[in-house]
């Protein structure tokens, strides 16, 4: 096999990235799909990586801009056994088939971000989910999500980067965790692109604009992903994703139940404190706009308390496309590999 | 004051209806918003109904047609005090507005579906979340969720007309208050046209497009409106709007603890039993969507026992200007007119 | 072959009718797409048709109800040979496929409205743009523009039903014919059920929100269709149909140079008389919306006169799948069964 | 009168440009609008460029995140008034009252980028079509259309920047003026974002929603602005705009007939070479969508021989906020500023 930076490699994608320093080499597995496509536009732009390679088996050796008009690139479709010898490996493909190709690239010597599900539940609960793991001694990875695990990011070969309903969950959840959660009702609103690029019933235009519906009522994938980060409070809790009428962008407002309620004054000063000096989370003073997240790595995050009904009221969005995935899975590239954390992505 | 008939009649609109018996003569008042407008599309198709003044005092002297081209009628605009003598008249005005209006028409002899929040709550509970009732002899009218109250709205002088979003939990919840409700969550998703015709920042089209953003947070002037209805339960409860990027419809996901969780085929069968016979009331397997209650006088209902958390998950969708009001304002002046409920709605 | 009113009918469907004189038996061939299904739709509520039968060869034996929700109706799909019996019906197959039902259901007695192209053009036109035709013997049909060719349809045994880009393309020209078209161009903006069912990467959510793209540039095969229209005249036409992020409705802007450029009230008379008693044509003072014909069989025609450029400019607004496919071959149907022409349609 | 930056400066500004050479200093008037506000977050985020103040009468005083939460900056809105000092200004107020903080600008020493409408024109074409022109004296200031002045550009004091119709139309239609335009018809979509941000029944979601419909047919201001770009032909000229259901882009579809009709081959080489080596534009083989293009300074062109119809087609897509305005004036500022053209734009 030849190296995929041999095969792959565009004279002009090393050109663009023009540092001083030797630039980490990436690639990205998959990149047919919308986090694919997404990222590898995010990585030529980076001022300190350098896209080497970017795969997907059914465009193998197809020029990148015929099909993704967006990356101004000169890169062509390889082979997604042709990417090795890179510093770091983005892989984009789906669940079930992600984690043999993480198995290959990380026996290759590169340290992984994997954007599937496969790495971010420990083998027994993937199995009552999805189905027996192909790697069970390499699950879970660390899992990414980067403001809450940072340290264990920096050093990991292998970083799961989270689910986009589970980003958005559990960044709002956090704070509240020592405050004794007790029931937790998520009801979540997904842009299309959470859906992927297939073209089904359910994606059809017609289908989708001008409605808004749930699916997978309290039976969705992401729901051990978020139990999993709440642990060890077992609190009992309802995820309902609904699709919503819109191409990118999460919200999910939040019902808690907590042990103690607090008071709106010192809700606020938690939320505050805890994500204080955080470059991708803001906590707002009102219900969060997606229009103010796309296209960004940020979640808002709105915190308040409903006093009628004893209860919080969480409000979060995030770009499902960015802090959802590609943007963490950046953002924890960044951290991997010692760079500013936000470099990239602002 | 000449009588609306002569006003405002037109020749076409009588020839229009053409019933052997005599029809009865009805009015819309306030007709230059989304709600007045559809009740006058309706009423123009209605067998047995003679549509014989629109008023606006904007718009007083002016072709229907000129304004709202697809009421196909030669009728012209007239003041809200022109109208009168009619058997019933819909009152579409905004609240606080309302209530002089349906008294002076009350007055006249009509009968009056009342669309506005002014006679839906008891007048302690207006002060609270609206101030001061300007007729508080008169509140609360007949309340007009017709599939709950239909006896007394046929006998009703003043029906008053439910909220949009009220129609959706209230129908949903209905089966479910002799089992106990403890807890009650409901998030709620609206259409724009449920914010009004008036064009302000927040339905401005690059404010709504691509967003979904919740308001109102447990401070929702509905929120009594449904404690009401859920009465003589008082479940803590929180109500949170969503405002969606799409023109109609409203779907509700409503979480739900119950003193005894039923099995999933007991709450199947209650919803069955407690809707049987209703031509408004499609109880369905699946997530409702909007497309398929859109233009409908139909509220769709999906009762879901989620096990896992012990708790019942409902999802309600309707189309909130038909169902959600002016379709279930012809539905109740239907019954106070001895007509078949279903005439003029299918 | 069993008879198709014993095998698909419904009781319900029957007792909907009820109409006092023996109403007409139709079929719908072809429900599962949108043309079919709003066609089904229409027909329960017609008051003089009876709708008897409705076929699609994947989904028979199912209940309508449960894949076509609108449908409240207990009539299950047959298969389409098992189509027989009725008085006329409608073929919504695709062009190519059509052909061979519709000669099959001749045979069979029946009269037929063909919403397929496969009997618009003349057997050598179609050859040049289709292929070979598979029953050359059968076309053209009488074409069901019903303005313009009411008489004939009224007695025709084979309705070939318009496409939807012409229906609006040659009522907006057809008062123009007289004044010598030099040259014609169409603009033609389409909702995305124009382009069907069938999810594909063109139908994806994600691909049509957003965005708005010319297709088939000088080669879409309703060009033909609109040549054959504007004979003997053979202006130089360029038509260009774009996809436009909406769901329902045509709006085309046709930019036509004449020989005698008209004045502004010349235009306007000349396009009043011509449409005058029209139930279905209004001509107006402003460029029609797509909501005032939304779900109607209106089409709206605004002509204009550019006096800069020497041009006269039509705007011409459809519901694509109303007077654009099911619409009008409903009213053809009512046409040809000597029917009030707007039965069923208002 | 303080200078404006001390007034509107803020560190967190200065930090982040943090360039090793004197940025230049910029200043945005008029920064509440949708230009404005993208000037602004494309300059907090260009590493040459120090955005000193941002100015709005309404908000003067206010935090610009309170307002523009995307705009992740510390600094305050100050007066139109208060910009001074700065070395270039982007001034984005309405037509009309531009000219007036423009003289006032160029007379504190400033260069100035002029996004209004208010010297694209001579002073009497532009009393045509706007009224009496407040600065005679100054208008026309140097066309931006950057690809075709660039030269006039860079050494500029004012700089008009072109409107966001004529910049797509005239980007298309350049590379055809040496074969003899004869005629030409511009049918151009735009987003909503055309319209600004003010809240009127036009923008209203309910009315733009679902819906597409051309405005100012024949009489469009933006007319004469393409008529001096073509110049000194003068091809009978129909420009028609179009309010598409979306927010940001403008789809161009132009039909043109020459003296002499090129083949298809010439055509494509014609584009190619003309805009060989520009960064900003991208002649492609298929219709342009708008997603490739959106959120990009990027002008994509499509040239098509329409052989039967005798015709050139052609269809020009770009971002109306980007190169239709904010990132064509940033593209003006970097050729005038001696900066590289695609600084802060790629």
């Amino acid at each position: 096999m030849m190296p995929a930076n041999v095969t792959c490699e565009s004279p002009a994608a090393g050109a663009a990235s023009g540092a001083a320093s030797p630039a980490a080499e990436v690639a990205v597995v998959g990149a047919s799909g919308y986090t694919g496509a997404l990222l590898a536009e995010l990585l030529l732009r980076h001022p300190s990586l350098r896209l080497v390679a970017v795969s997907s088996d059914q465009l193998a050796g197809e020029p990148v801009r015929a099909h993704l008009p967006r990356l101004r690139s000169d890169l062509r479709f390889c082979r997604h056994d042709e990417v090795g010898g890179v510093d770091l490996a983005f892989v984009c493909s789906p669940h079930g088939q992600a984690a043999t190709v993480v198995k290959r690239l990380l026996d290759d010597g590169a340290r992984v971000v994997d954007l599937s599900a496969d790495f971010r539940l420990p083998a027994d609960v993937y199995r009552e989910w999805y189905g027996e793991h192909p790697c069970p001694e390499l699950t879970p990875g660390v899992y990414g999500l980067t403001e809450l695990h940072r340290d264990e990011v920096a050093t990991a070969r292998l970083v799961a980067n989270p689910g986009c309903y589970p980003t958005a969950a559990l960044l709002a959840l956090a704070p509240l965790r020592h405050l004794g959660l007790l029931d937790v009702v998520i009801d979540a609103k997904s842009g299309v692109s959470g859906a992927g690029k297939a073209a089904t019933a359910r994606t059809h235009f017609c289908s989708v604009d001008s409605d808004l519906v749930p699916y997978g009522v309290g039976s969705h994938r992401h729901t051990p992903e978020i139990e999993l980060g709440l642990f060890p409070r077992r609190p009992s809790l309802t995820f309902v994703p609904h699709l919503a009428p819109l191409q990118r962008g999460i919200s999910e407002t939040i019902y808690v139940r907590l042990e103690v309620l607090p008071t709106a004054g010192d809700l606020r000063a938690l939320y505050r404190d805890f994500y204080a000096g955080e470059p991708f989370i803001e906590v707002c003073e009102a219900p969060p706009e997606l229009k103010d997240v796309a296209g960004t790595n940020v979640c808002r995050i709105f915190p308040h308390v409903d006093e009628r009904a004893g209860r919080v009221v969480l409000v979060s969005a995030i770009d499902n496309l960015m802090k959802g995935a590609s943007g963490q899975a950046l953002q924890n590239a960044n951290v991997m590999l010692g760079l500013p954390e936000t470099e990239g992505l602002v």
